[in-house]
Order: C-alpha cells, then sequence, then structure tokens
C-alpha cells in the first residue's frame, strides 16, 4: 500500500497512538488502513462413500486437486460462501452443511474454514476455475496431487472420524511455512 | 474506496472479467481491490462457576458489557488473536482454548469467534479499552447492557450447554439486522 484509498495522497507506516503496530497511515487525512486476515471458505462435499475433489485449472496449484473453496466475500454467511464456492467450481449443490474445519495460517493471513457436507446429487460439472469434478473413494484420493496442506488435513480428519463414527469442529492452525501450503 | 492504494490513481466499481460482482478496478494500473469479511476474534473466560466481561471504555457501546474481543490481526492464530484481546482488554491469562461459537454477521460483514476457555486466574484488571472488568455468576448477568448480540448469543449457549455437559461447536448467522447488533 503507498497511497490512501479515500484521498489519494501517500501513506507512511506508523504506530498509532493507543496502537502497538505499525500502520498505514495517510499523511494527509490521517486515516488509519488497517489489513485483516481473509477467510477462505469451503466444502468436502460428500456422497455416499466418496468425496468431491476438483482439478484447478487456475494458479496456484495448476492442475492438482482440492477441495472446492475460496475467498469469502462481503454480504454472505461462511456457510453461503462454501455452497456459493462448490457451485463455482463444481457446479455442485450441497445439503446439511456442518462447520468442521477450521485452520489458521498466519504466515500467509488466511483462515480456513471447511464445512462437511453431502452432496445433493452427482449432477456436478467443472466450473470455469476448474479442468476436471469427480468423486474419490479413500483408496483413490491423490496424496501426492493435492493442492493444498489445508485440503490434506481435512480429508485425512474425514477418513479417520469416519472410522470413529463422529465428526468434531477441528480448530487447527498450520504455523510453520511448509511447502505443501 | 475513491483512490487507488497501489498508483494513487482513481478507482472505478467495475465487473471483472470472469467475475460476478462489482469491484473497485484502479483506472490506470487495472488493480482489482478486493474487500473481504473481517474476523472478530474473543474469549469466554471462565474461572469456577463464573465467567468475565469487561465494560466498554469505547464506542460503539460505550459503557455496555462484552466478552473480550476485537479484529484479528494479520499475522495471528485465531485463538492467538483470542488471547491477545483478553489481555488488552482485561490483562487476562487464558488457558485451554476451545473454538465455541463461530457467528456470521453478514450485513456489517464480520465473523465472530469466541472461545470458550480458563481463566488461569483472578488477576485480572481493566485495560485501556475497558472502564471495568469483572466476573458474574449466571444471576448476576447484566442481560441488558450487553454490548452486542453476539455476546448475548455465545453466553446463552455457554450455560445452555453447562446444563448438559457438553459444549459443541455452535455455527450461527445473524441474518437480520437488529438493533442489539
Ligand atoms: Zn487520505
Ligand atoms: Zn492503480
Amino acid at each position: 500500500m503507498k497511497y490512501c484509498s479515500a484521498c489519494g495522497a501517500t501513506v507512511s507506516l506508523k504506530i498509532p497512538e493507543n496502537d502497538e503496530r505499525l500502520r498505514h497511515v495517510c499523511d494527509a487525512c490521517g486515516t488509519i488502513h488497517y489489513q485483516n486476515p481473509k477467510i477462505i471458505a469451503g466444502a468436502l462435499p460428500v456422497f455416499n462413500d466418496q468425496v468431491l475433489l476438483c482439478r484447478r485449472a487456475i494458479e496456484p496449484r495448476h492442475g492438482l486437486w482440492t477441495l472446492p473453496a475460496g475467498f469469502m466475500e462481503n454480504g454472505e454467511t461462511t456457510e453461503q460462501a462454501a455452497a456459493r464456492e462448490a457451485h463455482e467450481e463444481a457446479n455442485a449443490r450441497l445439503q446439511n452443511l456442518h462447520l468442521y474445519t477450521v485452520i489458521s495460517i498466519p504466515h500467509v493471513s488466511q483462515v480456513y474454514m471447511l464445512y462437511r457436507c453431502e452432496l445433493a446429487s452427482t449432477d456436478f460439472s467443472p466450473g470455469v476455475e476448474s479442468l476436471e469434478t469427480r468423486l474419490f473413494y479413500e483408496h483413490e484420493i491423490p496424496w501426492q496431487e493435492l493442492a493444498f496442506a489445508s485440503v490434506r488435513k481435512t480429508l485425512e480428519c474425514f477418513f479417520n472420524d469416519r472410522k470413529q463414527g463422529s465428526f468434531p469442529v477441528h480448530n487447527l492452525a498450520f504455523l510453520a511455512k511448509s511447502p505443501a501450503e
């Protein structure tokens, strides 16, 4: 950030009064421009014993497999955001959504919120951001070709929890930067 | 937003290619300035049968009671943000944090994430954003003087769940604007 989005003047990094962090502060109008983490909302759509994955048609991680997920938008709930992403990326309709994994990734200031849910039907297909969409049994999951560590972790939680027959919310953090993130 | 934070030129509202929403797009450099919901992280600190509330020294809702909570910062986890807010607002030290309520408030583009936790000791005191900090038994809760609907809901969930002896994560949304929010 170099310029004030309110008045167009230059901004400087300063610690405002009663604050402890450097912020971008406008040199002219004094507006403090806060920057905050973003939520990535998504879904783990289940159909009988299979889960739906999408192969990414966009960077980053073009060609790798992911759960449908993306940046939450203003004006929606986390659950609506998850359903929208599944619709956009896989033309999938979801039902019975349950918050399942909440994963902080502080070095990129992101929080994943993924919903375990049912796929309403097998009527799905790739959206513009996907090359391919398909259902996978556990033994078919392409573990070496998953796009994100959050996706891997959520799938691991799911297959473990399924053996126990109980699906608590998992609140996790990825504290160190790893190549898979 | 009127000016591009990258180059200082004016921005216009447009729907970018492969998008469906109006965004602020720079007239000169083309940067798309996305705006996304913010996370408010906080805590429900419990000490024996009592919970810790803070009376707000700042607007909005000056003088009303709240759980310690505030905007999550870049570079931290949701749990770290909750602990930091409890420290800033009540000089409180928390332990055994468990994600408890996740509440979307789409009309203000906020997501509350509140952690049920133990207060490590009764050594707490008002921070600069609080007028007063104290422990309340259930029958003492100032229900008519709570600052936010998210705080009321989280306290209601807690006292209900305590009767059952089980504290599942509650994922909720406040869809209509109400005066109490
Ligand atoms: Zn300015
Ligand atoms: Zn620009």
